[in-house]
């Protein structure tokens, strides 16, 4: 086995946790004696083991003189748990193998200094490109210190999301659908607009065949006009958020107040770039909006996301008035921007389609 | 070489004349006589030698006791040319191994009989379903008695042809553009609505790096009221003909007439099916509908295609406004058709979809 | 996520150990609830920890309700370590999904039995043919009693092991024999002819850039010809046990007992299947041989082998006197057996190439 | 359509003529004007018309103006047919493009000179790797003045061409079998030992199943052993010559006359490279070797060969005694040539291995 191997290995725990270690970046870990595997671990879950952790557990006295191989550089700071750092060090691991350094300002660099400091052999950059990329959103919201936004629609071959009188229902098949789910699952949160709630009533949580993380549902309702009856102010089956403009009055707050939490924008209409600084500051790493017409409009109008996927059905609607998933003003041709498309799968008779903005490339490769 | 061998060779010569030889289907021939080639060819032009006669005019006297390999029945009647059968027969061919049967009635089995009651063993059926979709628009024509139709769009990722001002440009790549060259080479018109013409006046003709066939240009304009200054009236590139509805009168048509054909319909407003009877009957096996948001919607309603080609850029347009390919009323979502899509092709920044009505499958296997 | 991705992450954990484990199973464990792992494991050394107990340990009471994913039936008698079936009753684990059934008489569905008496839902045959193909070795030697063979040679394009004058040496390049050692981590024992040892003096030891387990040595010598010097006998890297006919003396014997283990046969010279039975009650499951042309002829002629690894260079040695690596007396052209070739694979300069008995196909999809 | 579509046509037209062009090699030509193939043509049988005259005679006058795209570099000298540079400038076309220069010392660049003078437009080197690759066999020849030498065998898994006891058969599948007919087919000479025809008393000739062309039979018989009623010398399937060495006496040559030509060697024992010289003067191109264990030692061993084809079927022969394909003196292992693998294929439950001296490489790319 090669240094490789093992790193794959740790990669491939790692990603089994997507969804799961929010607001944590996914990161596996592996140790190896004398060739033999003595110990394997993965971050979990926010607030429990790191996976350096678990992998040191299962090792035991094993981690003495053995080699460490972790996806991410160790933290060196108290959090929720100790410092890895510390952890490493007195388990007696002698070279600590790592995949991409943590830009995160409390450790960027320093869990490796700390390691060398105390003789431990440390090499970094193995894999760092899968180990990168399987944390971009995590890597995004650190840098930018806002969350990282998807937009998921779902449209006809002719771009229609509903017909010319305003029929909308699932066109696509259950493969997307499930995939849907999925995308719920490994997103801290999904944002609706107040009119699907009016209209469909939505639980908006994850229904997957072996259950899932069901994200913080979040709705814009500059006028607050969520019905008192609806569904996700009485389920329980996660936080419900309701974001209004500044024209509420505390009465209407005060009707919604034991059923969701309200977070009233300063300004009249909701702006988003202030949505997503308060989202963030209340610990949203992602973000998954599954818009309208409306709602894509104020994210796209405003450049305020980081990827769209898109799921195209076969069927033709047409109508010139029927709608499509980026209305509003819209864009000249001169400023309208031009994303690159990073994806093209079959599933089952759809397409689904992935694009996202050319800035969007945290690959950190040597360091 | 095995008899497989020499059909794929005879294939390769048949799809290399794609666009040349309409309405006449694409054919290819090799002559083989102890294990050597001794004559190639293809139809090259309706009008011109058959590909048989071809390849048995480079075998010369070897074609005597040798096997030819055609991907089409070879005809039996006398059409711009005497019987392929009769040639095949005084060459002394001693087998004949043939890719697909001609459902053209004047064929249909008759060219095999005539082979077979000479003495010469036919076989038939050998890469059957290559032979039959390579010629999918002949063999739909000959069935239909109407025009194979490819409608095609170039749309954003958010499914916009143009910006809510109304301003279209193309916003897809070069490889795009060279393709829709490759369409327009391969079919025997071109469709657009007056409304292009009276925009951008272009000239619908074939740009290719080497040249290509220009299809003639239908232009659909029930009042009649293309500018006298059209490019497509002037530069004899290719036959111009104007499609009008019932209340023109004689008068504006004579203004027209020195350089356009006018296809007068008999009613007030265009009927898409009555109109592919028309150009049928005129001899267009195949159109390419290069339309707007009305001009294919005018087709889709009427379940009068065959095939989209989309090509779809990067980009976000947007506005609520904005148009989408079909607009006309539209379907209700119980009765929107569903196609299915038949492949998805990266080209270059954008992607290329084909979609095809369910219905569309001429490949005879057996017989 | 699905039943299949976590029983994919519980086989790459298994096979992960791949070397360590004998003469136990490789076993990998997920244990997730609620749509999220709550714990991961591989049985990492036998007498050590299951798979099950380590996702366990990890998952704690979290366990409570979830579903645990196994590579193979868990096992339900005292081992080394207890019934694995108790430990996932108590932990109040709800469902078990199962990949393969153990045939190792002392589990063979009682593991499943009993866990479905206490009521846990169990799903068996999830991956079972990837879980089974891991596991090959290890469920040959269960059901035939004798350790699973894998004859290895390297020769030239044309055949040869060594030249006319008998010069041999390795002929090909780095990646094979790099492959090589990865073959003798993962085996119990590797096993060479006297006459390698006097030729050679190797180590036979296991050479990976991360270590790895060196397997027992065993050698084939009649009459206790191995020099004393030999750093076979000297090393400590491993055991080493000498295989001899029964015309060895005691006083012999005796030179060699502090430094090797002898075991004597009862025949003059060494049957191969009588080896084999010994081999396999002193707890060998896989044996690697690195023999020449007798070694493996005697393998060979007895049909006592499994797999041949040919690793075969671009050489032309030649010489009609030159070795191959199957000498003896051989096969009559009837006689010859036909191996079916399970795998072709660049490997540098040379290829790789797998052969398999016909009948080795443990492979068991549906019970 | 784009240059390299038509030059991919002509391509594939020259390489369908495999092995009936020896000793020119296989040249396709396409003509087209305006887009639309107006003519195609392969260069089909030694002594009759070049690739470009047949793809000028279907084109007729449609040549003027055209572009001709051909593989290889239109010949400038009267052969036995006249120039074909001539021809093209007679025909008016306006743009050659060819794939690949001529190496032949008669034409190298004269061609591409002669046309320039008339004014027309010359491009190479389109595509000119395939177009090398495809002439490589012809291209060796012209530059070595030997002829391009293939040695093939059928071996077991461990090297052996028959058992110790001498029997031997075909050991491979049926689809070897095929492939080397395939080769005979393509060569311009079998070359085979006399022991080969007193044991087996072989044809030689290409059974496919649409005939094929028998090479010319070479046996290596320094004494002049063949037996008067061999099928060789009675057939008349194809030439056959009797290679003797100096020994032989008038009286012994002349029993054969009537049967084959005798090519008396002026040394005792036949001297491989004299007779590859004595081959090329009589027009051989291209020898296929199917010799045992002496006359691939021969050829192997005086480093006279290009390449080997090697079928392995899976069975294990053995016997220290029994054959290999190289037989001889054999090299030490420090002189021993170092072939490089060119191709590993499946064929049926065979492997075909393709190796190669390294210095075979006649691709011209850019000049
Ligand atoms: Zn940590
Ligand atoms: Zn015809
Ligand atoms: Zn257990
Ligand atoms: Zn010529």
């Amino acid at each position: 086995m090669t240094d490789t191997t093992y790193m794959k290995l740790a990669l491939q725990l790692a990603s089994a946790t997507n969804g799961q270690t929010n607001p944590n970046p996914m990161v596996g870990a592996v140790v190896v004696k004398n060739g033999e595997i003595v110990g394997v671990g993965a971050h979990l879950r926010a607030g429990e083991a790191h996976a350096e952790v678990h992998a040191l557990q299962m090792a035991g006295e094993k981690a003495q003189g053995a080699t460490l191989y972790v996806t991410l550089e160790p933290c060196n700071h108290f959090g929720k748990t100790p410092p890895c750092t510390e952890q490493i060090i007195q388990s007696g691991i002698a070279r600590v193998v790592i995949a991409t350094q943590d830009n995160n300002p409390l450790v960027a660099g320093s869990g490796i200094k700390k390691l060398q400091e105390a003789s431990i052999m440390v090499e970094t950059g193995l894999l760092a490109e899968e180990a990168t990329q399987l944390n971009n959103i995590f890597f995004h919201t650190i840098q930018h210190k806002k969350p990282y936004v998807t937009l998921k629609t779902a449209m006809s071959l002719d771009g229609k999301i509903a017909s010319t009188t305003g029929e909308s229902k699932w066109i696509t098949g259950s493969q997307a659908r499930m995939d849907v789910h999925q995308y719920r699952h490994q997103h801290d949160a999904i944002l609706v607009g107040v009119n699907t709630i009016i209209a469909d009533n939505p639980s908006l949580t994850t229904r997957l065949p072996n259950g899932g993380k069901n994200p913080i549902r979040i709705i814009l309702d500059t006028h607050l006009r969520t019905p008192l009856s609806a569904k996700v102010l009485h389920d329980n089956a996660a936080p419900t958020w309701l974001v209004t403009g500044a024209r509420v009055s505390e009465e209407q707050i005060r009707q919604y107040e034991s059923y969701a939490s309200i977070l009233s924008m300063p300004t009249e209409r909701i702006s988003v770039p202030n949505l997503l600084q308060v989202l963030y500051e209340q610990g949203i790493s992602s973000l998954f909006v599954e818009g309208g017409s409306q709602i894509h409009a104020s994210f796209i109008e405003s450049h305020m996301y980081n990827q769209l996927v898109i799921y195209m059905s076969g069927h033709l609607i047409g109508g010139q008035q029927a709608p499509t998933f980026f209305g509003g003003t819209g864009f000249s041709l001169q400023d309208a921007p031009k994303l690159y498309i990073a994806s093209v799968e079959q599933m089952g008779d759809d397409i689904k389609l992935i694009a996202r903005r050319k800035e969007e490339n945290y690959v950190y490769r040597h360091y």
